[in-house]
């Protein structure tokens, strides 16, 4: 499970959609209370639900992490995850350090953190700003929760800064293909060699 | 420091000197009281000395590692490390585990062990025989040091197995470029935002 985290604007969202669609990896599509953006889809980018039916699912326990940022709910239902685990196939949150905690804690073996940072937080006024699509005191607001996310950053296994977008891709990339390298992933594979040389009378 | 450890045959060379040449780290030469094949050369493969040259060294506590292996000592130069250390350049060391473990020991937080797995003892021992510079009880006694290798695997932080060259060498070149991006390494990045978004008083 790679969980990606960065104050919005820093460009994670762009890098986990490129990741997923070049490996075979599960999109973790959260719940949200908060309003759709113009250009977002229900099901896809999120699951747009009421705040009713979000404590509905809380009460019920259906969320793996849940998490209030800029005063909305985030949620990644236990369901998405176990379904992922029982395809064995790898699973991908787009959450913030409060959902990454929760993922770690539940999956500690399984689970790599990695926090995307912007190059700047003069660029990454810049890029709020560039978006446009939020008021300016929203914009501050998300300035004041990035320096927030930012204390955060020592919860994480990599950090990756997104100053170029394919040198960023290339990195994330890069995180997830050794992940799947680990011992713990490939020790099937050692014990199968194990047992041939041992079944060769390859005295050791 | 990338640790590149595997049964003779595996391909540890050849991978270990592709990344050598595609990114600028160094490859650490190490010594070794063992014969020069036909093919190697001195100060590029190993530097070659006599055992009495060997004793010397690790008498004079010039090793920062050395092991015994199929009856031959190997040893790596503190000097040698050292150097990349202080020109910030990593290194990139083809030893055994014996080596990695002294390694690891000596720098647990910079040290990344990575072991390269044969497909299956069968293609090991077809390789080596191949290979044909050794005679038939060297082989025999490589098989056997094959297996006492790979009960050691449970050191290494990696697994890799190389069926196909290119294929395991993707998965090297992730792990080095993942260990790069690791938090350790790139705490002042973040220090540094930190400090951005104090001096500009984004409230966290």
């Amino acid at each position: 499970m790679l969980v990606i985290s960065s104050p919005s604007g820093a460009g994670k969202t762009t890098l986990a959609r490129r990741l997923a669609g070049e490996f075979d990896l599960r999109f973790s599509v959260s719940y949200t209370t908060r309003q759709p953006r113009k250009d977002e889809v229900h099901g896809k980018d999120y699951h747009f639900v009421s705040r009713a039916r979000f404590a509905e699912m809380v009460e019920g326990h259906e969320f793996a992490e849940w998490a209030v940022v800029h005063g909305n709910q985030y949620g990644t239902s236990i369901a998405t995850v176990n379904t992922s685990l029982a395809d064995g196939v790898d699973c991908l949150f787009d959450i913030d350090y409060q959902g990454g905690r929760q993922i770690r804690q539940q999956w500690p073996a399984q689970s790599v953190l990695c926090f995307i940072l912007p190059p700047s937080m003069k660029e990454l006024a810049r890029r709020l700003r560039q978006r446009a699509t939020d008021a300016n005191d929203v914009i501050e607001r998300r300035l004041a929760m990035a320096h927030e996310e930012l204390t955060h950053y020592g919860e994480y296994d990599y950090l990756v800064v997104n100053d170029n977008l394919d040198q960023a891709y290339a990195k994330l990339r890069a995180i997830y293909v050794a992940a799947g390298c680990t011992r713990v992933r490939n020790d099937g594979l050692a014990q199968a060699l194990l047992r041939e040389a041992a079944a060769a009378d390859h005295k050791p």
